[in-house]
C-alpha cells in the first residue's frame, strides 16, 4: 500500500469554486460602486467613517504585525531546534494574512457600501435592499474564497512540490531543518501534511482574535460613550451629528461587526475544514490509502460546493418593488435556507461517489439541524415578539434593578437550549458516523457536523454584514438630514439587520463550539505524531517508530487522560476560569474606554461653542481617535492571555492539563457566550418593545431602566460574548501549534514538582 | 488477612468528641436563655420573627418531608429488586432528619438570641458580642456534633451489629433483601460499609438543598420587597416599624443565613468526612487491612479532634470592657485561627501513631491555607478597603449602567485566584499524599485536605452564624425605638459580622469544591463495586468476583472514562449548563416572589389607614406568609432539577457522561458561585462606601447607582451563588446514591440509541 496515491481530480473543483467566490465578489464589489453614491453632504459624512475605519484598521494591523513577527520568530526557533515542523510558522504568517485581507475588503466594502444604501432608499426600499445585501455578500465570498484557496493552495504545494515521491525517499532538508525525513510512507505524508496545515489556523485565529476583541471594545466603548453623554446628559437623539461620538459609533459597526465577525467566521471556516482533513487522514491511514485519501480530500470538495451553492443563493434574494418587511425577511430566508437543502442534496452525491460514508452525510445533517435550532432558540429568547423578552419589559416597570436581575436570569437560562441541542447533535454526528463502535470515525463526523454547518458560509456572513451597512445608512441618513421617508426606510432594513444578526450570533458560537470539538480531536492526533518523533520522549513512554497508528486507548495510558486524573480536572477548572477572566477584562476595557470616550464628548460639548445650537462644528476625528486608542491598548493583555495560558498551563499541567483547560474552555465559554449574548440582545429588544409604547413608552421609568439594561447588555453581547469564540478556538489552535513544546517539556517539569512526595517518603 | 478486625480504641474519641460538642451547645443555648430578654417591645418583636421563622421552617419541612418520603420510597423499591443496598434508604432518612433537626435548633437558638444581644448592647458592647457569638456558637457545635455522631453511629451499628463474623459467613437476609452477602471478607466489609454511609449524605444534601434554595428566595424576596417600596418608594428607612415587610426581612436573615449555611456546611461536613473514609478504604485494602481499617477511622477521629479545638476556641473569644472595632475583629480570629493551628499539631500526632502517611499531613496543610488564600481574596474582591469595590463605587458616579457592568466585570474576575488556589491545593494535597505514582492515595489527601479545612467548622460556623444574630438585633432596636446607642453598639456588631460572612462564604465553597473532588473519586469507587455485583454488567464486561479492586486503567477502558469519549465531553456541557440553568431558575424565583412582595407592601400602605404615620399597625403576617408561600413554591422545580438530571442523563450518557456532568458541574458551578458572590458582595459594600460618604454620599446619583448595584447583587449573592455549593455536592451524592441504576440499565439504553449507525451501515 504504500504507494504515492493521485489526487482526485474532482479535488480540482475546491480551489476553482473558491477562484468563482472571489470573482463574484469583485462582481458584487464593482455593482456596488457603480451605484450612486449620494449627494455631497452623504459623501461627506460616509467618507469620515470610512476614514475613522480604514485608520482603526491600520493601527490594529499595525498591533498585530508585532504579535505576528514575536510568534513568527518564536516558531522559527521551535523549527530550528526540530520541535517543530518547518512549515508552521510559514503557514501561521498566511493564515493572519489572508484574514486580515478580508476584514479589510470586507470594511472598505461596507464603508462605501453605506451612503449608497441610503442613495439607494432614497429611490426605492428594494434598491437598498440590493446594495447593502450585496455588499454584504461580498465580505461573505471573500471570506469563503479566500479561506478555501489559502487549503487548496497549501494542499496542492504540499502534495506536489514537497512531498515528493523522490523526497519523500531521499528526504528534504533546508537550513538544517529537516522538511520531509527520509523514507516517509504514503499514509505519514497524509497525516503529516493535514497537521502541519491546520496549525495555519492559528495564524487565522490571532487575527481573528484581535479584530474581535479591539473591534468589540472599540465598537462599544464609542456606543457607550455616545448615549451616556449624548442621549442620557444632553438629551439629543442618537446618531445626532452635534454628538462628536457619532462618527466613532458609526465606524465601531463595522470595525466590530464587519471586520470583528468576518474574521471570526474565516478562522471557524478554515478550522473546521483543517481539523476534519486531519481527522480523515487519522482514521483513513488505519483502512486504506486511497480511502484516507477521500476522507482528507472531502472536506474541501463539500466546502467548494458550498461555496457554489451560496453564491447561487446570493442570487436568489431579491423582491418585488414594494415588499413588506416580513416579505424582505422571507427573500433572505429563500437564499440561506435554499443553499443549505441543496448542500445536503450535495452530499448525497458525493456519498454516491464513495468518498464518505452515508452516516457521514447525516452527520452533517445534524450538523445543520443544530444550526437551526440554536438560532431559532436565540430568536425565541431575544424578540421582543415571545415571553422572555418581554417578561424584561416588564420588569422595567419596577426600575433598572428588577431590569438586570431579569436579563441576568433570561441570559443564563437561554444557555440551556443551545447546550442541549449541540448534546445531540454531538452525539447524533458521532453515532451517525460509526462512532459508538470506532471512536476515530465519529470524530471525523463531528468534524463534518461543523463543515456542513459552515459550508454555506458565504451566503449566511452576507446576512450578517449587511446589517451594519444598513445601520450606517441609516445613521447616514440622520446625519446628512435626509427626510424622514427615507430615515424610515433605513429603519425597516435596519430591523431587518437585527433579526438575522441576533440568529447569525448564535450560528457563530455554535459553529464554533462543534469547530473546536473537531479540533480538539485533531489536538490528539498531533500530540500523537510528536510521541514518536521526538526520541527522548518516545524513549520514555517506550515506545517505536510511527506513532500515528497508536491505539486510543494506549494513548490514554500513557498520559493518564482519564476523568480520574486530577490534572486533568484541574485543567477543566482552569478553563472555565479562563472563561470568565477573559470576559472580566474585555468587560472592564469597555468600562474604561467608555469613560474616556464619555470625558471627550462632555469636554467638547463645553468647550466648543454652539455646539449643541447646531452652529459650531464637533472634533469627530478626536473621538474617533480615542475609541482606536482605548481598543488598542485594552485589546493586549487578554489576547496574550489566550495565547500564554494554553502553553504555560501545558507545560505545568502536562497533555491530561490541556486536554482539560480546552474542555473547560470549550463547554463554560459556549454557556457564558450564550448567556451573554442573549441577556444583551434581550436587553436591547426590551428596551425598544417599550420605545414602541409598552409600559409607557419613550420617556417613561420603565424606558429609563429599559435603557440601563440595553448598555448593561452592549459590553456583554457585543464584545465578551463574541471574543469567546474566539478565545476557545484559539486556545485549541495554540494548543495544537505547540503540541511538542509540551509533549517534550512537561514531562520534566511534573518530574521536578514530584520532589516534595519523594521527600516526604 | 481475612480476620475480623478490631477497631482501635482510640475511635472512641471521635463519638465522645461528637457527644462533648453537643454537650456544650445545650450549655451556651441555656447561658443564652438566662441573660435578659429585653422588655416587652423586644420581647415582643423578637416573638414576631421567632414565630415567622418556626412558620417558615414547619412549612419547609412540611414540603421536604414529601420529597423523602417519595425519595425513601424509590430507594426502597431499588432495594428490593437487589439494585441498591437496603441500608441506603435508611442512611439518606437519617442524613435529612440529622441535618433538619440543626436547622431548627439552629433557628430556635438565633431568634431568641436577638433580642437579648439587643439588651446586651444595652449594657456592653462586650456583653452584646459574648450573646450573640456564643448563641452562633451553638449552631456551629450542633452541626459537627450530630453530623460526626450520625457518622459515628451509622459506623458503629455496621461493624458491630451487622457485618459480625457470624454474618460475614453465613449472609443476613430481612424481607428477601440481601443486608450482607455470605462469605463477605474483611476487605468487603470495609468497602461495603464505607460506600453504604457515604450514600447517608445524600439526604443530608437534599435537605440542604431545600434550606439553601427555599431560604435564599425567602430572605431575597423580603429583602428586595421591602427595599424596592418601603425604602425607594415610601422613603422610610431600612427595618423601620412601618414597613410591613420589616419582620419578613428578619425572618428572613435567619431562614437563609442560619438555617442555610448551616445545613450546606452540615452536608459538606458530613459529605468530606464519609468520602474520605471511602476512599480510605478503596486504597487500604490493596495494602494490608490494618492499615485500611486505620485509613478508613483516620478522618472520624481528625474530626474529633477538630471538634475539641473548636470547642476550645469558642472559649478563646472574649475581649475586654470597651474594646475597639479591631480588637473585635482580633478577638474572632483568635479562636478560629488557634483551632486551625492546633488541628496541624493534633495531625503529626496522628502521623506519629501510624494511622496516616506523613504526606497526608501535608495534604490537611494544602487544604487549610488553600481555605485561607481564598477568604483573603474574597476580603480583598468584596471589601471597600481595596480596589475593585472602590471601582465600582467611583463607576456609580456615571449611573447604575456602569455600576452593574463594573460590578459584573469584578465579580468574573475574582473567579481567578480562587480557581488557581483550588488548583494548586489540588495538586498540593494530591501530590504531598504520594499521589503522582499512586492515584488512589492521591486522592484519599484530597479528601483529607477538605476534612482539615472543614475540622474546626465548630468555630467557623459559628462566627458565621453570629452575624445574622447581630443583624437581627439591629433591627430588634430600630423597631423598638431603642437609643441611638444601642443602635451603634448593634451596628458596629453587625459590621463585624458582615466581614465574617464574606470570608465565610468563600470558604464554604472552597470546601464544597473539595469536597465534591472527594465525592467524585468515591462515584469511582461505587461504580467499581456494583461493576461486580450485578450479574449482568459484570458478564457484559467479562469481569468476575470481587471488583472492588479493579486497577484504575481496567476501569477506564471498561467505560471508555477519556477525554476522547465524546459522551464525557457532553457530560460536560451538560455540567456547564446546569450551573446556570439552575442559577437562572433561583434568581427567577427571587424576582417573582419579590414582585408579589412589593405588591402587598404597596397594597398595605394604600389600604391601612396612617399606616405611613405610625399610627396604623401593619400586617407583617401577611407578608411573612407571602414570603413562605414563594419561597415553597419555588423551590421545588431547581432542587428536582438537580436530583432528576444526573440520573436521566447517566441513563442516556453511561457512567461517562455522569463523570463529566460531576467535573463540568463543580468546575462551573464553583467559578460561577464566587463570580455571584463577590459581584454581590463588592456591590453591597460599594453602596456602604457611598453612603459613608464618597462620591456625594447618601441621597446622591452615585448613591442611587449603588442601591442599584446592591439590590442586583441580593440574589447573586445570597441566594444563587450559596445555592450552587448544594448543587455541585447534591448532583454528585444523588450519582453516588443512583449508581447500580446507572450501571445496570444505561448500557441497554445506549445499545437502543446505537440503532440507527446499525441501520446505516
Amino acid at each position: 500500500m504504500d504507494q504515492l496515491f493521485v489526487t482526485p481530480w474532482f479535488w480540482w473543483f475546491a480551489p476553482a469554486a473558491s477562484v468563482l467566490a472571489l470573482v463574484f465578489a469583485g462582481y458584487f464589489h464593482h455593482d456596488m460602486f457603480k451605484s450612486p453614491a449620494g449627494n455631497e453632504d452623504m459623501q461627506r459624512i460616509a467618507g469620515y467613517v470610512r476614514e475613522g475605519a480604514m485608520a482603526y484598521i491600520r493601527r490594529q494591523y499595525g498591533v498585530v504585525i508585532k504579535v505576528f513577527a514575536v510568534l513568527f520568530l518564536l516558531l522559527g526557533v521551535l523549527a530550528v531546534f526540530h520541535i517543530q515542523n518547518p512549515f508552521v510558522p510559514v503557514a501561521f504568517l498566511t493564515g493572519g494574512f489572508f484574514s486580515g485581507l478580508c476584514g479589510y475588503i470586507g470594511m472598505r466594502t461596507a464603508t462605501s457600501a453605506s451612503s449608497r444604501t441610503a442613495q439607494g432608499c432614497r429611490e426605492g426600499l428594494n434598491k437598498g435592499l440590493k446594495v447593502a445585501f450585496r455588499s454584504g455578500a461580498v465580505m461573505g465570498l471573500v471570506v469563503v474564497g479566500f479561506g478555501l484557496l489559502d487549503i487548496c493552495l497549501w494542499y496542492l504545494i504540499l502534495d506536489r512540490l514537497v512531498y515528493t515521491p523522490a523526497n519523500m525517499a531521499h528526504g528534504l532538508h533546508l537550513f538544517g531543518m529537516t522538511l520531509v525525513e527520509e523514507g516517509t510512507t504514503a499514509s505519514q505524508k497524509l497525516v503529516e501534511m493535514t497537521t502541519t496545515m491546520i496549525t495555519f489556523g492559528m495564524g487565522a485565529s490571532t487575527q481573528a482574535l484581535f479584530a474581535r476583541v479591539g473591534g468589540g471594545i472599540y465598537t462599544k466603548a464609542a456606543d457607550i460613550g455616545a448615549d451616556l453623554v449624548g442621549k442620557v446628559e444632553a438629551g439629543i437623539p442618537e446618531d445626532d451629528p452635534r454628538n462628536p461620538a457619532t462618527i466613532a459609533d458609526n465606524v465601531g459597526d463595522n470595525v466590530g461587526d464587519v471586520a470583528g465577525m468576518g474574521a471570526d467566521l474565516y478562522e471557524s471556516y478554515c478550522g473546521s475544514i483543517l481539523a476534519t482533513m486531519a481527522l480523515g487522514a487519522s482514521v483513513g491511514v488505519r483502512r486504506d490509502i486511497g480511502e484516507a485519501v477521500g476522507m482528507v480530500t472531502a472536506p474541501m470538495i463539500v466546502a467548494g460546493i458550498g461555496v457554489l451553492l451560496s453564491i447561487f443563493g446570493v442570487f436568489l434574494v431579491r423582491c418585488k418593488e414594494g415588499a413588506s418587511q416580513k416579505q424582505l425577511l422571507r427573500a433572505l430566508a429563500t437564499g440561506t435556507l435554499t443553499s443549505s437543502a441543496l448542500i445536503v442534496v450535495a452530499l448525497f452525491g458525493i456519498y454516491a461517489a464513495g468518498m464518505i460514508p452515508l452516516g457521514v452525510v447525516f452527520s452533517v445533517v445534524a450538523g445543520l439541524v443544530a444550526g437551526v435550532i440554536i438560532g431559532q432558540s436565540t430568536e425565541f429568547f431575544t424578540s421582543a415578539e415571545y415571553k422572555p423578552t418581554r417578561g424584561i419589559a416588564e420588569q422595567a416597570r419596577m426600575g433598572p434593578a428588577t431590569t438586570i436581575i431579569d436579563g441576568l436570569a433570561v441570559g443564563m437560562m437561554s444557555a440551556g437550549i443551545p447546550v442541549i441541542t449541540i448534546v445531540l447533535g454531538i452525539i447524533c454526528a458521532f453515532g451517525f458516523a460509526d462512532g459508538f463502535s470506532n471512536i476515530g470515525m465519529g470524530l471525523y463526523g463531528i468534524g463534518f457536523a461543523a463543515v456542513g454547518m459552515l459550508a454555506t458560509l458565504g451566503i449566511t456572513l452576507a446576512t450578517d454584514a449587511y446589517g451594519p451597512i444598513a445601520d450606517n445608512a441609516g445613521g447616514n441618513a440622520e446625519m446628512c438630514g435626509l427626510p424622514p421617508d427615507v430615515r424610515r426606510k433605513t429603519d425597516a432594513l435596519d430591523s431587518l439587520g437585527n433579526t438575522t444578526a441576533a440568529t447569525g450570533k448564535g450560528f457563530a458560537i455554535g459553529s464554533a463550539a462543534l469547530t473546536a470539538m473537531a479540533l480538539l480531536a485533531a489536538y490528539i492526533d498531533e500530540v500523537k505524531l510528536w510521541i514518536g518523533r521526538l526520541p527522548d520522549v518516545a524513549a520514555k513512554f517506550g515506545v517505536q517508530g510511527e506513532t500515528t497508528h497508536l491505539e486510543i486507548m494506549d494513548f490514554v495510558e500513557i498520559y493518564e487522560l482519564h476523568i480520574m486524573n486530577p490534572l486533568l480536572i484541574c485543567g477543566i477548572f482552569l478553563g472555565a476560569m479562563m472563561a470568565f477572566v477573559f470576559c472580566a477584562m474585555t468587560m472592564k476595557a469597555v468600562g474604561r474606554a467608555a469613560g474616556l470616550m464619555g470625558d471627550e464628548v462632555r469636554r467638547q460639548f463645553n468647550e466648543i461653542e454652539g455646539i449643541l445650537e447646531g452652529t459650531g462644528k464637533p472634533d469627530y476625528a478626536r473621538c474617533v481617535e480615542i475609541s482606536t486608542r482605548g481598543a488598542q491598548r485594552e485589546m493586549i493583555v487578554p489576547s496574550l492571555l489566550a495565547i500564554v495560558v494554553p502553553i504555560a498551563g501545558g507545560l505545568v499541567l502536562g497533555v491530561p492539563g490541556v486536554l482539560g483547560l480546552l474542555a473547560g474552555g470549550l463547554t463554560t465559554g459556549y454557556v457564558l457566550a450564550n448567556m451573554l449574548n442573549n441577556a444583551g440582545g434581550a436587553w436591547d429588544n426590551a428596551k425598544k418593545y417599550i420605545e414602541e409604547g409598552a409600559h409607557g413608552g419613550k420617556g417613561s421609568d420603565a424606558h429609563k431602566a429599559g435603557v440601563v439594561g440595553d448598555t448593561v447588555g452592549d459590553p456583554c453581547k457585543d464584545t465578551s460574548g463574541p471574543s469567546l469564540n474566539i478565545l476557545i478556538k484559539l486556545m485549541t489552535m495554540v494548543s495544537v501549534v505547540f503540541t511538542p513544546v509540551v509533549v517534550k517539556f512537561s514531562p520534566a517539569i511534573q518530574e521536578w514538582l514530584n520532589i516534595a512526595p519523594q521527600i516526604l517518603k
